[in-house]
């Protein structure tokens, strides 16, 4: 037996035990580890620099490095993160339906954590923070393998979340660092010890994943969002909401990468957008120049494309986008429920930018990421994601016996929860 | 392009407008299949005749005769299961979380159908009918494919829907019926259109579905279901559950394959329940002769095995069973607490029996399977596992840049729903 293997088999026992795990505990547990990340603030510190040394030594570009950089600022942010974590309700055990079948015959639908999560994500060493906390509170364990660039910030911070952890009465086993791509290949083959893979990174990467593990898989592979102007748009806010979906920060999944503009707005609107988007350093692709629409630029680029109708619109959106997030700007109730209803993503939104669609920002304290699935979690995923659930039904002797022979019938009377 | 394909690019192209059906045309066009199974009952007959004299002459055994036969006993078990399917409430469209984010800005999850769903189903023919009326009363459009021995009575059954639901207004293509195992697998091909597989059937055919397509799969492969009798148990119960949870139907998922036995029992209700058993023909093995815990029998067969404690139990529950459907027989509430929540299973059951666990007499009306899966749905599924969320955010010009400005901050209000 491999070394992993035996690793996930005591966390598979543990994720039993922590299943169990009162909010009491948990928040406790959270509370260590927030005053042992403070308390050895020094120490990341130092980790981070080494790496940023490191990186910076091996080429990587500014915009990474910034986001490798583990400094006071990224510490007051996880911390205070863990703080509002502590603040939210425990997503596990709340009874979700609640069904009386019978005299003396309940049935309970109650939540209950996944088990075993692995999460694999890019170079931002916070993102390790914040996933170890959503998977505790969520009462999961977890193996979690971060980008090569933060190793040494993503060891330390391990160690520190392992050891506060652990202190606090946390079952032994319950977090796990990878630090190779051979260690997650073999992860993808332990399909009786973890329950649930989450892969953050680039499109080749989630698709390598989800090809090569019977494991579920939860996340998205590409993030090709739609901004659709349409006739009844307002000017102000059709040029602001899309500079920002497209500029505010470019290389994110949630950034816009095509615009949609009604052909009406063809010569009054378009120009002004296309404007103010040149006026940002953005180069626009029009759509005789575009070979892909599938294409997701990261970057300071957009296709746009002239529609004659909101079904064209919610049409090319269906076939070419990847399910993400896509707004529509329209002063027209009517038309954005029509769009908002037929567009099949995970965030649909009115007169607003694509880029609040994001775990911090819809009010779920974090993010584990954003699925594009239509299972399970959809658009971004926090706790809840992390929960599934169970049947628990009460009995006193019933058997099945007295229903098939008509003796005895089912009430099935709901009741409130 | 294959003939399939060009359906299932029609099959997504209704899915987006059945999406849109609300409940009242559902629950019209359900009623008209209802009718229209009634008054070509004859038809069904006719067809379900030549299923079974051909099925007899290749030798098909009795209780698979039994379960292909529709009669007007089936008959009317479909039309009254239609009927509480139309008295059940709309799953789509329902707000499951909404939040003010900040003045003017509204989240709000909601409920829509997962799409096109590909169902693969056994030999009973009424399976058709409940699957296909879920998937109408759910917005989801459908691929059926039935057991081939009842290729005639699911031919006719087709039709009377298709035809039925098409005159009350349901989008052409929301209904589709495969009739070879080639289509089958061509199917597990089109993840661009099929956004979920629910295959049923016996464990080497389920495992061959999620080998072989990256559409999403949801279902079980067996049903490995245990009874333990704890020392605190009461022996009636004990006794007339165990013999229910066995017996009662032999061939299904959800029947008991191995008691297991506090050894505190062995010489007082153990030989009890082995009496009992035998008595209904059940062949006994005892754990020294039992070579594969995995094994699911579906016959009068069972395992039995004597453990020193509760723990002992639950370990060889999540060790071997399937996290399918799992009793405790007990009068001690703590034991049965424990064992509940330690049990990772999607039911798991107080002194009655493992047959319970299905999606009518948990009062969901129908399934479409029972998953073992922990993502999405789990345990016995109906029309709440056929339906995902996307979120709906409705802004007035709100853009991100404030928020990173700090300019703005969010309030993220939890409004009552």
């Amino acid at each position: 037996m491999s070394e992993l293997e035996n690793k996930a088999i005591i966390s598979k026992q543990a994720s039993f035990a922590t299943a169990l795990l009162d909010d009491k505990t948990k928040n406790a547990a959270l509370e260590s580890v927030r005053l042992a990340l403070i308390s050895n603030k020094e120490r990341i510190f130092e980790a981070n620099s080494a790496d940023l040394a490191r990186s910076e030594s091996e080429g990587l570009d500014g915009p990474l490095l910034k986001r490798l950089r583990f400094d006071e600022n990224k510490l007051s942010d996880v911390t205070s993160g863990i703080q509002s974590l502590m603040s939210l309700e425990d997503p596990v055990g709340k009874i979700k339906l609640h069904t009386t079948l019978d005299d003396d015959l309940e049935l309970f639908r109650v939540t209950c954590p996944i088990g075993v999560i692995g999460v694999i994500f890019e170079s931002r060493p916070d993102a390790l923070v914040q996933i170890a906390t959503l998977c505790l509170k969520s009462g999961n364990a977890v193996f979690l393998k971060g980008g090569r660039e933060a190793s040494e910030t993503n060891r330390v911070l391990y160690e520190i979340i392992r050891d506060a952890s652990y202190s606090s009465g946390i079952p032994e086993g319950w977090i796990n660092l990878l630090t190779s791509r051979d260690e997650v290949n073999a992860m993808l083959g332990l399909s009786d010890y973890i329950d649930l893979i989450i892969p953050r990174g680039s499109n080749a990467f989630v698709q390598h994943i989800m090809k090569n593990t019977t494991i579920p898989v939860m996340g998205h592979a590409d993030g090709v969002c739609h901004t659709y102007v349409d006739e009844f748009a307002d000017e102000t806010k059709a040029i602001k909401i899309v500079v920002d979906a497209k500029t505010q920060y470019v290389s994110v999944c949630n950034a816009t990468e095509t615009v949609l503009v009604h052909e009406s707005l063809k010569d009054t609107l378009l120009p002004k957008i296309l404007n103010a988007l040149e006026d940002k350093g953005v180069t626009v692709h029009m759509e005789d120049e575009v070979t892909d629409w599938h294409h997701e630029y990261l970057d300071y680029e957009v296709s746009v494309k002239i529609v004659r109708s909101v079904d064209e619109a919610i049409d090319h959106i269906n076939r070419y986008g990847s399910g993400h997030t896509d707004a529509i700007i329209t002063e027209n109730f009517d038309r954005s429920e029509y769009y908002m209803s037929k567009v099949d993503s995970g965030s649909v939104l009115l007169n607003c930018s694509t880029r609040f669609a994001d775990g911090f920002r819809y009010g779920f304290g974090a993010e584990v990421g954003i699925s594009t699935s239509k299972l399970h979690a959809r658009g971004p995923v926090g706790l809840e994601g992390l929960v599934s659930y169970k049947y628990k039904l009460y009995g006193n002797g019933h058997i099945v016996a007295d229903y098939a022979s008509g003796e005895k019938k089912f009430k099935h009377i709901r009741r409130d929860i």
